[in-house]
């Protein structure tokens, strides 16, 4: 509809104008900065190949997508989750492309937990026969899997999950039941309305040695099931599932609600059509279900072998938590840039102590906006390094782990947690202070941090709430540092390890106030004047 | 739909059982602390009353509404501001029963500005003739208005408005028109849907005395403009007017832009109705728009009275931000509730030093959660009396206007900005931190925070962005010190500078060093201690 608004201009200068001068002052070689932050992993070249093929879908067009209904908004995204995987297939993506399409994509897919969570676990936890039936299925999408490990009453406290899977020695079957309304399985995504399949922690309860009749717990382990019929994808008899609705962001995603009437793990559709396991020589069928790489119950007896590393068990969360990490970047850096470039092309008021000719100021030219923006812009690339970090580390322990060397298991987990913790404030709070920084338009759809924050604001409270899993940190370095006092000249396991020492040699019969850290000019002390502090919080005795 | 689990029950001891054996260990007389905040105002007699009212009306229902798309959430919105004005007649409401039933209701109401900032400006800043006029229209919704001040290029800086409204000397006409883009209105609540009629508040632009065909400006001033056809409901033309589309919250009130392409004020339906101005003794009927109480414009000369006051065209804000100030309390109330009932309610982790055959603990009594929570406790107290002395000095200052004594104004103006920051800060970032504190729960619709915290993030930005107003009150404060300094002995007008002169007085020869508080034992001395800190902030050199 035309009118007389098309042929109005903005005020003088106008954005592009201001946004030229504001670069041509800088010195920064950009081209040079991007290849240097992400052209390693072939960041660059993989998001400009994929980008044009994406811009190409008009499904995946952005423009109204903020007035939909939260079941419109599901339905729109389950349709972009499938278009994607199509473009996978003919464009012959890697999986890395295909999460590099996800992330501009920028829903959070409902077949996130497919091919996240679900994939990992079976392909960490699951035994090599479960490994060669499941991972056909699960990379073909011929089923598509959740995990479903919180509960309504449980959540941190993974030991206190209610949901029991109890062997029945008679008919050498796992039987599911949920006892109470918190034993409820809540909040996994993917389940509510897309999976058929989704890994279920439970509680393993078996007979008690020597006392069939009564049933000992071992703790909470991960079963594969079935859980909605392959043909009408209705729930399985004996399986309650639903969306629990609405929430803070996340609309895209179906988070379910799932419970258990003594549910028996027997034959599914799937094992059915590769009986795989039928030979009774690996284990029966029903036993399939029981992912059993590191743990194991005999069919015959129902004796209970425990994994050497029963942390092994979180290895799903800690792979989550590694890309919680590297993600964090990525989401500060696009609230900083829509800041920055705001800010600057905002103006308000003219310059008090100027000659009130020119054009009102632009607000990052104002300290109070600056003391709000720039720290965020320097925290952006000190998550980009540490992103980069945690993944090395990731790597190095899984492969580690993989030789069944779980030496450095403790210390990946530990470092995952606090940089989880510590990540996603930095992000969640500086995504905030950026949209309040745009002042009014911070508030608006146009400023691009609506979806992004109410999505984002998950991060501080999901897969280790923030407050919760910094303990677990300050418990395991405590426990470093005693260790490394108790025999200072130990080999180390790891870096915290190798500086507690270093520290404690350099240290003993000095107190903190002869340390002399040049901070103003080295950046090697920075981090030791960080690191002495570290130590001393965690054992003030060690340095007194 | 029933199934198995509609016989199933939360893990004992549930959480009425936990709440019940919470408030037994209390001895706060919870029915006394409630009278002692809330009755003295008739609060919780008119909130029980209209409860009982609104439980009976299914369309105010808040089940349902979660879902529903940006579009609809509005229609909804609409149908129930306009059911509430119906109730409002049925059940003879005061104001103040229509504002608890739609805190209640709590949406923002399509209708608020009409309600607020439309009547409030219409009745501060019309003259007799035109309240006389406009007050039984708005009054009796036979007109509908909204408040168009903002701009999108133009918000804290009231005086860089765009807009312009140009005196006709040929034809006695106001003209306005919207020169660019950026002096396109921008954030209008009520306009972008609903309204009918709008204050606009546009640049006065004079002939220069002696060069008719220059103008000069007078700055911003309201004009009351019909916008809308009142039979057809569409813009008028020379007028286009839009709804903003999606925002971070308020997705019940149709925010607008509008401009204008040389609109001329002349006849409007309402005016042809009721030509109460068509005396020219009056003024012109052109003259009727432009909102005449302090200013005015001579309809033969073109001549401008400038007002006495010229902070009194600021008047709506300054009763918009007193009113935020007095809603902050009930907002973070709300979400504190929530925190300390769920907290306590929600268990996790067995007690490490206790005997682990009992329940897990209530977070509550974990520090990291009462660290985090009772200082918003304690907040919501603050927050409350805070309110109140802003409606004292708001109700107080306002008589003074009404009789043309404007000492008070400047210190009701700062007190409103300074309180209108500190509060919505303390509020939208307490909202989180509950938020936050109620783990992955808190990011699900049951929390209850969801609509809450969207809507809330509006105000640290809304009504002078809180780091821009903050300023306002430090320049207000370092010239009433400065003045202090300047004449210790002379009368005081206001608290502010009571306790400035008061402090200079008892310092003369002191340095700071010597000042005895006993904030441990003295509240007076607690307050006295703040009051010097405040001192010294805004002048150091005073009492050095």
């Amino acid at each position: 509809m035309r009118d007389f608004t098309d042929h109005l201009r903005p005020s003088q200068p106008d954005g592009s104008t201001t946004l030229a001068r504001e670069r041509a002052q800088s010195s920064v070689n950009v081209e040079e900065l991007g290849q240097h932050l992400l052209s390693s992993d072939g960041f660059l070249e993989r998001q400009a190949r994929v980008l044009s093929i994406l811009q190409r879908e008009p499904v995946l067009s952005k423009d109204k997508q903020q007035n939909l209904s939260r079941p419109d908004r599901f339905k729109l995204a389950l349709a972009r989750g499938k278009l994607l995987r199509r473009l996978k297939d003919k464009h012959q993506w890697s999986p890395e492309d295909h999460k590099m399409a996800e992330y501009l994509l920028d829903d959070v897919s409902p077949y996130f937990l497919h091919t996240e969570m679900f994939v990992t676990t079976v392909r960490e936890q699951g035994s090599e026969a479960q490994r060669a039936h499941w991972m056909p299925l699960i990379e073909s999408w011929k089923i598509i899997g959740a995990y479903a490990q919180t509960e309504l009453g449980h959540g941190s406290n993974v030991r206190g999950l209610e949901l029991e899977a109890r062997w029945d020695s008679r008919t050498k079957e796992f039987v599911l039941h949920s006892p109470t309304l918190t034993a409820s399985k809540w909040w996994n995504g993917s389940l509510g309305r897309t999976a058929n399949h989704a890994i279920v922690v439970a509680q393993l309860l078996l007979p008690a040695p020597g006392s069939p009749d009564k049933y000992v717990s071992h703790g909470p382990h991960p079963f594969i099931v079935q859980v909605r019929d392959m043909q009408t994808h209705q729930p399985l008899d004996g399986i309650v599932i639903g969306d629990i609705g609405p929430k803070y962001g996340y609309s895209t995603i179906d988070n379910a609600y799932m419970l258990f009437d003594n549910f028996r793990l027997v034959f599914t559709t799937m094992l059915k059509a590769r009986p795989l396991f039928a030979n009774p020589s690996n284990f029966s069928i029903p036993h399939a279900a029981f992912l059993s790489r590191y743990s194991s119950v005999d069919p015959r007896t129902g004796i209970y072998s425990k994994p050497e590393q029963p942390a092994l068990v979180y290895g799903s969360m800690t792979y989550v938590r590694a890309n919680i990490v590297q993600h964090a970047r990525l989401v500060l850096a696009r609230a900083t840039t829509i800041a920055v470039r705001y800010t600057v092309v905002r103006r308000q008021f003219q310059d008090r102590d100027g000659d009130k000719t020119g054009p009102e100021l632009s607000v990052l030219d104002y300290p109070t906006v600056q003391i709000r923006i720039l720290p965020l812009l320097a925290t952006v690339f000190a998550l980009h390094y540490t992103g980069r970090g945690m993944q090395e580390v990731y790597q190095s322990t899984r492969q580690d782990v993989e030789q069944r060397n779980f030496q450095s298991l403790a210390h990946m987990h530990s470092m995952s947690s606090g940089l989880k913790s510590l990540c996603t404030t930095l992000a969640a709070d500086g995504i905030e202070t950026c949209r309040r920084a745009l002042g009014g338009h911070g508030f608006g759809g146009g400023s691009g941090l609506i979806q992004l924050n109410n999505d984002y604001l998950s991060k501080p409270t999901v897969e280790g709430d923030n407050w919760m899993i910094t303990q677990q940190v300050a418990a395991y370095l405590i426990k470093r540092m005693t260790a490394a006092i108790e025999s200072p000249n130990t080999p180390s396991d790891n870096d915290t390890d190798a500086s507690f020492k270093e520290l404690i040699r350099a240290k003993q019969g000095k107190s903190p106030s002869h340390c002399q850290y040049d901070v103003l000019e080295n950046d090697r002390d920075i981090v030791r004047s960080f690191q002495l502090r570290a130590a001393t919080l965690v054992y003030p005795k060690s340095l007194s």
